[in-house]
């Protein structure tokens, strides 16, 4: 996978693009575009040179349009015109040079080094019950306690970026249609609609399974423990990635399970030659735990053959891959990343996956599909939790199983690339030098590297006393190994308060630093 | 507690039952009764009938008004008349005596005997991953394969026993006015309001929490699963009622924890003297997990003081009591039995609840309060599912907070002990002679006695066969001690179809018997 910014073409002139723009411009809802009933002229303008400036049409040191050249072309106002400029050049996308207009700017985040790499030789150290989930819970506490105004820490889209409306009625919808939904017991195994649904889009996505083979779960999280609990006991060793998702460190810790964190590039994701030597060193791994597509906290993306290699390693070795899919849907592009599942022959992967993300973060609706382990798994989820309430189930699978859906995926994935580009470029331009970062391509984190090893629980602290929630990259990991890094959220639309925050997160890192 | 039938008073004339009746009929939807529009008149007549009969005003062998008296006292129809009185009749509250007229029946379910009693002093034997998933499971898929016309296996009231209109509509407008509720994360420990409500009815009932001890779950077999992770793991004995919820067993099986099954009457509850001999003679119990208000499946409801002795031997030996309190608003009656939690000094009750069973079966709802234990379980749900969804919360919260709710309970309890007297006469009538049965004073379940310790596995099979789910007693233990007990629910109206089960059931019984 690659992490490169997006490619600049050049060739392209001004009077191209906005000749490209104004059919767009003159079609304010059309089909497929978010339904924005309110969004002013100067927004709509902005908004289509900066797909120019995405899609590489317009390159970097191009001109832009002058103000009377937009009033002329555009049939817009003077005030229109100056508003689509100046927002553009707010947004870090433009910059005026005196006497000559505005100019396409070079990306500060082109400048910025990505994240280091790990290192591959350093001893393991499988760790048990190390109170992650005291020091997880302190930070949650602590941020609960201000209620930042700005909040990076989450890892959810802002409500509005979702089907909000269609959802509604989509829940509205089966209440009227079956009003005894609430009364009536639910069937044990899950909505039967919703389990086809899912199948079928995990079918298209290339793994082989029936309705019958999906359990669904309260969330991902449900569905990593269940899949723990299958394969393995208290006591055991679970291979994970370094850093990981700190849900999946607490659970560990809950179930009296070890983590022995396997190096993990940002880059191309868990190294396999670390884990096939840990498999050589520990003899007891009871399972390895993945996210092969936009990591976290990295935002890595496996490349296919790396997940080859892994599904391949962990048959033969007899070890168990449990693999958390929650976020391939959120990935650039049009096709979603292959899940590893893929390659699975054997039953040996415990495929997990969450809605939570994609769908709706009110809902908690995961689902896993198990291989041998699905009997085994359905027992644990009938004795611990019985079935998901069938409402929720009912409105995801109508909603779902309509294109509306994909629509929604396909903006959701847009937006989301915006507001990370433009947070990164942010980064880029308010951090200290040395900050290293490496932009994702796609999901909803960004994975800061602080220069001079400077403690995120320090930053933490004091952003927080100014209002703005963060991550330290602390809690991703049983070590202090991720200190000197962030996890902030790109899931919130690019505005003015949240430039201004990072700005004010730059400033405070700059101060920490002395 | 007692498990006497209704106690039948004498002394008053028909003549004065039907002045008592002719005001409410002419009030067909006075505030506080269910809502029934279409009910014809000699239901309402019957039914009123029927309260006076329930209450004692009329008793065994008082003679009914005649046709004749019935048309002119109550102004109906001779059709009605004649309704009215087949009606009770058909339900087995009136006999019909040639040339005398109607007369109320002495209940044929006072002359069957109660359930026996347990051997106290019969060797305990903690078992350990026995198997009870499989057996349970092997049932629910039998039944669920041949989908029987008339279920009487599970523990859920028909559906429209609940405020089916009233939860829908604080579903629709909980989403009306919060529209982005399915998109907005979820508070972490679960809806402010709901554990308001959920604290403000424990503190009515006499125990002294706030809405930060509670805890939201997925029903209570979550809370169970987290009440005994708290406290125990794996390889740990844990000290059960005999008969107990197959749930509990199949909980235990999963987490790798052993059963200790005590002696429990199905008319006082667990023997403490038991319970008291077992702690003494395995060192190694973590806890003891009871039902104290209808058992389930014996129906039974311990006394205070038994309550209070249990609190005070857990206490003194060091160890927890995990309570679980699902049923007791369903007790017959205006004040539900206390909880065994209120006679908690030091924290060491864990105490669980649902709102499974008497506010909504499609809701997963369950709440706990875990004394000294709190902070832990918090952790062990975070790490596990997360918060339950908020929109649940909401809507029963709003629903739960108006008066409304305690017009439903009270309405459903009528309804409950209605239709458990009438199951109750219907078995009394059809089953062989020597079946046993105590009726519970509430709930949903009625325990029954097979006569020569008949297997209900083989009732099962041939009930099953002719379309009718049971649950056999032998999944309520990990012996086979209770291999000839039937429970059987008793949440659904009584009507012509569930009669002719019962009588069915009977038949198949007496034929098994040879």
């Amino acid at each position: 996978m690659d992490m490169q910014p997006l490619s600049l073409n050049t060739g392209s002139t001004p009077q191209a693009v906005s000749d490209l723009v104004s059919t767009a411009v003159s079609q304010p809802n059309s089909p497929g575009q978010p339904h924005q009933p309110s969004q002013p002229i100067y927004r709509r303008l902005a908004e289509h040179y900066l797909s120019a400036i995405q899609a590489g049409t317009l390159a970097a040191g191009d001109r832009m349009p002058s103000v009377r050249d937009l009033m002329r072309q555009q049939h817009v106002s003077l005030s229109t015109a100056l508003q689509t400029l100046r927002y553009l050049e707010e947004g870090g996308w433009l910059e005026a040079r005196p006497r000559s207009g505005y100019f396409v700017r070079q990306p500060r985040r082109a400048q910025i080094r990505p994240v280091g790499e790990p290192n591959i030789s350093a001893p393991l150290d499988p760790a048990q019950y190390v109170g992650i989930h005291e020091q997880v819970s302190d930070f949650i506490a602590r941020r609960h306690l201000k209620a930042p105004t700005i909040d990076l820490s989450g890892m959810s889209c802002a409500p509005e970026l979702y089907a909000v409306d269609a959802l509604k009625n989509a829940a509205i919808k089966a209440l009227r249609e079956q009003p005894t939904l609430l009364t009536s017991p639910m069937p044990i195994n899950g909505n039967s609609h919703f389990r086809q649904v899912v199948a079928r889009r995990a079918l298209n996505a290339g793994i082989r399974i029936s309705a019958d083979d999906v359990v669904v779960t309260h969330g991902c999280i449900e569905a990593l423990n269940l899949a723990l609990r299958a394969v393995a006991q208290a006591g055991d060793t679970i291979a994970v990635e370094s850093p990981t998702y700190f849900g999946l460190l607490q659970t560990l810790e809950s179930l009296g399970m070890r983590a022995l964190e396997i190096p993990t590039s940002p880059h191309t994701g868990i190294s396999i030659e670390a884990l096939e030597l840990a498999m050589q060193t520990y003899g007891n791994i009871k399972a390895v735990v993945v996210v092969p597509t936009l990591q976290n906290p990295l935002g890595c993306i496996m490349s296919d053959s790396h997940k080859e290699r892994l599904v391949n390693l962990c048959e033969q070795q007899g070890v168990p891959l449990i693999e958390d899919d929650a976020y391939s849907e959120l990935a650039d592009g049009d096709v979603a990343p292959s899940a590893a599942k893929i390659w699975d022959r054997s039953g040996n992967v415990i495929y997990c996956a969450s809605l939570n993300k994609v769908l709706a973060p009110g809902m908690r609706l995961g689902w896993m599909t198990c291989g041998k382990w699905n009997e085994r798994v359905k027992m644990l989820k009938f004795a611990y939790t019985r079935a998901n309430e069938e409402w929720t189930q009912i409105t995801a699978a109508n909603y779902m199983g309509s294109p509306a859906y994909d629509r929604h995926l396909r903006r959701l994935r847009s937006s989301l690339k915006d507001q990370r580009e433009q947070m990164a470029e942010a980064i880029a331009e308010y951090f200290p030098d040395e900050t290293r970062l490496s932009v994702p391509n796609g999901g909803v984190g960004l994975w800061v590297e602080l220069p001079r090893k400077l403690s995120s629980k320090a930053v933490f602290g004091a952003a927080l006393d100014e209002g703005i929630g963060v991550s330290p990259g602390v809690i991703f990991s049983n070590s202090d190994r991720f200190d000197h890094y962030l996890r902030l959220c790109c899931g919130k639309p690019f505005t003015r308060e949240l430039d201004q925050a990072l700005r004010r997160l730059g400033v405070i890192t700059g101060q920490l630093l002395g």
